[in-house]
């Protein structure tokens, strides 16, 4: 069971977003720059944030991206799924249904015991990162700065961030 | 994120050995017959329920495989960790190091939050499995068959299953 890299570039270029006055948006270059990735695959998971409506995507030079909703809104799940979909980790083939003793659809009414423990264990790992803002991880991230990095960090988006038209021109 | 089928197949399997006698072995061709999945496959997963102590592999005419554990002590993460391995599902690149604004290893004392909150709901995830027995999957399992389909299992059980020497000669 493997979650892409993507998910924790999204996941942290969120975090970063969140540093950003509401009125700016960071063009990709800026943003993978920032994390250290390479900007064409960044812009993929940006594109999927863009599609879930996490983040608002700016066309033209004083384009960007901003968050798209209040980081008390967004969670970690919303990232996840934006990124890797919803779909269940686990899919049940109906072996009960298969071989010599193969069980009738009637005995199959109820889901087969061992998919409805994978679904449950599933729901408690998303309940987790539902559990997890945006906001608490922008906060406890920026409380394991020092000073020194918070004024870069600051400095920083106030360079490199634009301000785009109010209307986002595509998603 | 995904979960191979090689899980389901492996879960599957133990919840047949389940219903032998402890004395009973069941041939890796039968079970793959009972299963409906192709026998060279399935193997690969008794295997590695083999190595992670799970099942006893049992060679020779009257060889095949059966529970090395009791169905209390077995439970759906260990046979997901015999299959999948125990790698955590999220890897953290440590992203906060990067970039011109890179956090240093003494701000990195605490684990990333993003990598935390996985940790977390991967640890979740298992707990679920954890507490999910093979003898509560055994034994839903067979409370959802009417009468005829579990006398059809354990006379198919009785006809296909073999007696090994006593001692496992390989693992």
């Amino acid at each position: 069971m493997k979650i892409g890299k993507g998910v924790e570039w999204a996941a942290h270029a969120c975090t970063l977003l969140a540093g950003l006055p509401s009125d700016k948006s960071l063009p990709k270059e800026a943003l993978a720059e920032f994390l250290g990735v390479p900007a064409p695959y960044l812009a993929k998971q940006m594109q999927a944030l863009s599609r879930a409506g996490i983040v608002n995507a700016h066309r033209g030079a004083a384009g960007g991206y901003q968050l798209a909703k209040p980081i008390d809104v967004i969670n970690l799940w919303d990232i996840t799924a934006a990124v890797e979909g919803t779909e269940s980790s686990f899919r049940c083939t109906e072996i009960r249904q298969n071989g010599p003793c193969a069980m009738t659809t009637s005995e199959c009414a109820n889901k087969c015991h061992i998919a409805s423990a994978f679904h449950e264990a599933e729901m408690a790992y998303r309940k987790v990162l539902k559990q997890t803002s945006l906001k608490a991880l922008a906060l406890n991230g920026a409380n394991d700065m020092n000073e020194t990095t918070k004024v870069d960090v600051l400095r920083w988006l106030d360079f490199h961030s634009t301000t785009p038209l109010k209307k986002p021109t595509y998603k």
